[in-house]
């Protein structure tokens, strides 16, 4: 079966992203594409660069207007989309949110990112309250895909949890990128980081990652702003990358994966039959600082 | 502060192989190490490629041979060593262990390698109980250890726990190869997935991690053997490899590290400030294939 992923900038009309949005979506469906990933809130500029209450306008209810547009596309196309939507569940709860609208353009799945980052020019805490809907597998026509978003990629247990529920594909849209003035010397290995967490998961589960980020310069008045590395990739259940994108390009990839290959990996490197289940429970404190 | 990594072959003379061992422990100190971890069951061959009763006659209590005449290397030298052993607890009871010593030459932590596995040519659990003493730090005079052995190295659990007890340095003995028959084309992805692996526990967690493996082949009557891979290295708190050996030389690495990394990577990367500890309970469940 084949993943697409959307990589793209965004610009200040949120209309026009959601219009380059559709369109790159449909020319993923060309290329074959049967699941497509768009990156993480890709409506608009990554306006957690500052705090600003009027910027809480750009939430949308769920279905709104970006979810309806995707649906019909996915409807269209008899594909299934991941749509990253900033979400306004009711005055004063806003969500980082993922959509799987299915082929028929219905939502089978919504998952809400756990892990809310805080970060000079990250201030996330800000807009979105932490996920209350837990880790999910979301079943579709073509694979069981997991949901997960940006910050979450950090986190082994989101990986984990995930893929403990049948999860095959997690599926990771992104916006991260360099602070400008630390792209040097410290970029690469923030970049290399970045990738290596998320093929460990792979590694770690035997499952397929997705990661879909965004690329260009968006300097919000008086900021230095953020510059998205792009790197959007797709690596396999042993870590091996299957295909990435270029740090600063809109690009689509269509990326053919074969799910058998999750049951070779993992009779060959059977990490789940030996987990030490029993000795777990401390992963559910913040620090272990006190005798247990 | 400086680590030692001890990268050996192994002969089939277990006098040999500690006489060596001791010999390089001693040539690391010259070097300035002063915790100095050695490979996974360094004393022997690799007797795991084969179930024959008779290789338990290769364990040793604690203490016992190999750990008197490392005691006394690190009393003489006043360094910290971590001695692998194929522990015999009693008669049907034997353990991968891992033994701490510390500058007085005295035990200060025994850890008995949590996760086993069983693939051929690594029979292991034939030969080792599965240990009981749980994830461990160790306190040390020049900074807190985390050990660990080799399979534990897939188990993004098991550093988890471990580094929520306030270990600074994972230290994971191995002895881990290439089947001949799979290192092409298969070798190099499999190298790559377990440095990535354990280069992610560093991520994760905002720790330096110690991989260290034997070189050199080895095998039994009647097998294709295995060529262990070498390759043992230090990574920096955000996974920048700061020293490797070769694959197939022996070397006594000594890596000058700043536990000071610790703490400015995890104020820039706060990722244990996130965690949903609220939402992993299902971390200690085999297989989410219930509903919760």
């Amino acid at each position: 079966m084949n993943i697409g992923l959307i990589q793209m900038a965004c610009s200040a009309s949120t209309g026009e992203n959601l219009e380059r949005a559709v369109a790159k979506v449909e020319e993923a469906v060309k290329g074959g594409a049967q699941i497509i990933c768009l990156p993480e809130l890709f409506r608009s500029q990554y306006f957690c660069q500052q705090e600003d209450v009027t910027l809480f306008d750009l939430a949308e209810p769920i279905p709104g207007p970006s979810i309806k547009a995707l649906s019909r596309v996915a409807k269209t196309c008899r594909v299934t989309i991941l749509v990253s939507i900033f979400e306004r569940r009711t005055a004063g709860v806003y969500h980082n949110s993922l959509v799987v609208l299915d082929e028929r353009g219905e939502i089978v799945g919504l998952y809400r990112k756990m892990h809310i980052p805080d970060d000079p020019a990250y201030f996330e805490k800000f807009y979105f309250t932490p996920g209350d809907l837990g880790f999910q597998a979301i079943k579709t026509a073509h694979a069981t895909v997991g949901p997960l978003v940006c910050w979450d990629q950090w986190y082994p247990e989101a990986a984990r949890m995930t893929a403990l529920q049948g999860a095959e594909v997690l599926c990771y849209p992104t916006a991260i990128g360099w602070h400008p003035q630390e792209k040097h010397p410290e970029g690469q290995a923030q970049r290399d980081a970045w990738m290596t967490i998320q093929r460990s998961h792979a590694i770690a589960n035997g499952v397929f990652v997705v990661a879909v980020n965004r690329v260009g310069c968006e300097a919000p008045a008086g900021g230095d702003g953020l510059e998205f590395w792009g790197s959007s990739f797709v690596c396999d259940p042993f870590g091996v990358v299957l295909a990435q994108a270029s740090v600063d390009q809109e690009e689509t990839l269509v990326v053919d994966i074969d799910l058998k290959r999750i049951e070779e990996v993992r009779r060959n490197w059977p990490f789940l039959r030996d987990r030490r289940i029993d000795a777990y429970e401390g992963i559910t404190k913040r620090f272990l600082d006190e005798p247990a």
